[in-house]
């Protein structure tokens, strides 16, 4: 019986969504045919765009779909100059100058709101932004779905979000924009999505999307995430209390009630995600997608933290699907190989 | 009931589809993620990449997952000047140059293939061309599945595919790469499909792709099209005998088994496709994704058809499903038409 502590790089469907594919599954359709056929799969495609748009708080605002975070990032920030923190994830980076100021909690500071891109939530640290009003874009991917906001009360032009991240398929995605934003479409083609972005539809991850977006809007409002901050800090406390010289990233910061991201210098990252794995429990090294590269994460570096530090991180990201009894078993298995690893470094 | 002959719009997921995509929903891991979860979503990934290369007859060379056509063929020819005909579908057609030379049935002539990109067969009317050796780049879309052939005896760099033309899912494609061959990424990020796609892989839609893929290569191999070919070139004899001023669009050419785009000047297509979805019949007038636009095809006027003739286009695309009784039905329900609007115009 394993036990999944990897929320942030992906998660399981959801229920409901695992219901609205399959249902999906029989709209025979192209969203573009303006016969029977075509107008019932646009109609389930227009009433998926609503219910993300209503998820995302994001009313009157334009839910462009597309295959996630990393093409939305590339629509709106590609070769355009745009000012970020080394603390965004690599889809925002690879596009961005990589100037901003970052403290040693993992906060940015912004200095021309307009021209620069903010995440609203860290993926390897949880660290949540104020994001300044006036903002280009935030990559919103992290935040969606684990703590409550509007887009259209966040002041930005732009944002990104990912289904995978709170139940929906992986594969589909959605750039949300103010209304009324003009942008050059980067796919183009048949002129879908409004001349956006060109391509037939993914039909059946959008109506996966839309019922996981609405499903983790009802959870969040439930107060689901309440217990996993409670069962988080828990979590915490037994591992800082095993090994007293480990430091947690950015807990000085509000932070996704999920999230834990702890360095214990010396003790590779890697090596613990192994053991972890051979104990029966997932947890990451930084993020999924720069898993496998030998590398420290820039975002560690970036809040101050050596190279020996930084490649000692590891991310436990839990979920509402998790009890304490699993959480405490994890611990376990974590302070056993602590005190193994210590004992051989003592 | 009502009867599809739309087939190259898009077409109803197989049997075998659901299957895999519904398995695939179990599949909880991220690719990228080193653990267990992310080693077994990691091979299905891979395992789905060979069932396409094989069914693709590219061994090999190297299938990069894509959100589609659109995007595959963005990937390859966005800025580069390549040179193209007007038969080409918009996503091809919006990024080239469309100087090459189209004969009344179709056929392209081609002067410097490794510039230029030539589909192999075309969306509304059919037609197959010879791709001429060192060609740069082909839209394999609507024959893939419906024509046997090997992309590496094609002598292309480049191959794109979708997987809903084939009974896979919409949103989900590949561009398939002569080995060796380098290209830019469009979308970054993670490093993902060898740093040429970025963005966490639509494993569910890929899984989905694998096997339609499978599937349809099978299906190809029995020689099921045959039966498509016979019952095509029936209905095409009725048409032409109910109206004996109508016209086959590349009727002289090679031509997919299962596409009849008919003309019947002075009668529009638009009309007829909406008679015929009142009738219980699905059919287009041009491609799904140029719908609702009220302009001749580019493809049609190519090939040396007028305005008034192009107008009055519609696309039959039959599939193995149908039967020569739903094939019969829908001749008797265009002739009806045909008839009252022969005796309103003559």
């Amino acid at each position: 019986m394993r036990t999944y502590l990897d929320w942030n790089a992906t998660t399981p469907l959801r229920d409901e969504v695992k219901v609205a594919m399959r249902e999906a599954m029989e709209i025979s359709g192209n969203p573009s045919s303006v016969h029977t056929e075509g107008r019932a799969a646009k109609m389930a495609l227009e009433r998926a765009r609503e219910q993300v748009s209503l998820a995302l708080g994001a009313e009157g605002a334009d839910v462009v779909f597309t295959s996630g975070t990393t093409e939305a990032a590339t629509m709106v920030l590609a070769e355009k100059g745009i000012h970020c923190a080394p603390v965004e994830h690599s889809a925002i980076k690879v596009w961005c100058e990589q100037d901003l100021a970052v403290n040693g909690d993992g906060i940015v500071t912004v200095i021309d709101p307009g021209r620069s891109t903010l995440q609203l939530a860290n993926n390897e640290t949880g660290v949540i932004q104020a994001l300044p009003d006036g903002l280009a874009s935030s990559d919103l991917t992290q935040a969606f779905g684990k703590v409550p906001f509007a887009f259209n009360w966040l002041g930005l032009t732009a944002g990104f979000v990912s289904a995978h991240k709170l139940g929906g398929p992986k594969g589909i995605g959605a750039l949300v924009l103010k209304k009324g934003t003009d942008i050059e479409a980067l796919i183009r083609g048949g002129g879908q999505e409004q001349g956006r972005r060109g391509g037939t539809e993914n039909l059946i991850g959008i109506l996966g999307f839309a019922a996981a977006a609405t499903a983790a809007q009802r959870d969040l409002d439930s107060g689901i995430w309440d217990r996993v901050t409670a069962m988080r800090d828990a979590l915490e406390a037994r591992l800082l209390a095993a090994a007293p010289g480990a430091v947690i990233a950015g807990k000085g910061a509000k932070r996704l009630p999920n999230t834990t991201c702890i360095l214990t210098s010396g003790w590779k990252g890697e090596t613990q995600v192994m053991q972890m794995d051979l104990a029966g429990f997932a947890i990451s090294a930084g993020s999924a997608c720069s898993s496998g590269k030998v590398r420290a994460s820039g975002a560690l570096q970036a809040m101050g933290f050596d190279d020996m530090a930084a490649q000692s991180a590891i991310r436990i990201s839990i979920s509402p699907a998790l009890d304490m009894d699993q959480i405490n078993r994890f611990a376990d298995a974590w302070e056993s190989a602590y005190s193994r690893w210590r004992d051989r470094n003592g």
